[in-house]
């Protein structure tokens, strides 16, 4: 008997922005495997093992879940946000792709959720609500060259930015060289915002611009916004400013 | 009294993809209002007003949402997918910004929801895996030639791209045009897919590449994905193929 694999969005906070599908799947799953934090959002359920690992593992987990669904279990693989945005979805498919031909077969399904940079969007206003790119600025996997033809390319395609990942114990300098590599193409009043923990009790959300924005704010928890030629700030009184994005192209 | 503004995504399709948060504020809204499906979508509720619109009057309803948002009332308007990318969410921040000044007091909550693009994802596998861009081609408001420009810089620097708004009734020839353009600066063996009413009854999705594409099989319903040098296709057998993005750059 083949069991199922639930790759699942668990979303950047609480079960607030989890989706009724993302729900029932996790009350289904006889396996938990996770990242140690994103495991210990779900509720405990009595008879469910929970396998939660470190995070720099992500292929071994997948191997993991595969083989167990492979010998007939109900499994879901956690991640935060949306499992398929920089998370567990793409190595789950990497490990299929390089696995044995068998789990060609296997029944996997990818439950959307909410990404962390749609959390961070609908905190600001609508930073989001035009042409927009999402960068991953984690240098584990692929070279800082192309990270910098990419942020190069959004910068002169006026581009909505979504930075991830953008500090990390290993190299934490990265998003300066980021936002200095992004000063020679966008205006220094560009908008930059820094959300940090989105959803979470220690949430915080800085609006800054890019000429003043400081790096050393930015730690593993944020996700860095920036601007593109038709986002508004909107002023307010007693109250952290809106901002969105124009429908309208300048 | 002044009252309260919920800006909702429903989601692309059924409720199982709403979250938790967005069905508590549909269920307390007095007043709902938007695009006529999204609003059939919602469960009727008894002492609430329904307000639903032709699709090419966003700023309007914006207006007739803030203006009774201002009157006291707790009112939802609500979009397909995530409010934030490509829909309502922008219209209403707009109107604020050229709005009466008392509007920047109102109580207004972004409410975050799964994406087209992220569902149509998820059929697929994981092709947003890595760092993406979304477009859209509707030239309502922008001019094409800022289009042509950052699907050129997407092309260039080597994003996975999500088309929205692929096709009207005015302009039914753009996203032949947006293919030709593309061509120029990609291989034609660059994964395309077409993914049409996901998570809905008439769910259609192909999978083909830039060479072949048939611009005549995209409709308004339709998210159109393309690859980037890192997007690999598991063949499978019996069952349509999976897509991923590499986390490993090429």
């Amino acid at each position: 008997m083949s069991g199922r694999l639930y790759i699942v969005g668990l979303g950047p906070a609480d079960e607030r922005w989890l989706t009724l599908e993302a729900q029932e799947a996790l009350a289904q799953a006889q396996d938990l495997i996770g990242y140690e934090p994103y495991v210990a959002r779900v509720p405990m359920r009595e008879g469910q093992t929970r396998l939660a690992s470190d995070n720099r593992v992500e292929i071994d987990r997948a191997r993991e879940a595969l083989e167990r669904t492979a010998a007939g279990r109900i499994v879901a693989v956690v991640s935060g946000g949306d499992p398929g945005v920089f998370a567990m979805a793409a190595a789950v498919f990497e490990a299929v792709d390089h696995g044995p031909q068998a789990w060609r077969d296997l029944d996997i399904r990818v439950l959307p959720g909410v990404s962390a940079m749609q959390a961070a969007a609908a905190r600001l206003g609508a930073p989001l609500g035009h042409d927009f790119c999402a960068i991953s600025l984690s240098d584990n996997l692929k070279p800082w060259d192309v990270i910098e033809k990419r942020l190069e390319h959004a910068a002169r395609g006026d581009f909505v930015i979504a930075l991830y990942n953008p500090a990390s114990r290993a190299r934490p300098g990265r998003i300066a060289d980021a936002f200095a590599l992004l000063r020679r193409f966008l205006p220094g009043e560009t908008f930059v915002s820094l959300a940090k923990s989105v959803g979470r009790e220690k949430e915080e959300i800085l609006l800054t611009q890019l000429a003043d924005v400081d790096p050393a704010q930015v730690d593993m928890s944020t996700l860095v916004v920036i601007g593109a030629s038709g986002t508004r700030r909107i002023a307010r009184q007693g109250a952290r400013d809106w901002v969105y994005t124009s429908r309208k192209a300048t």
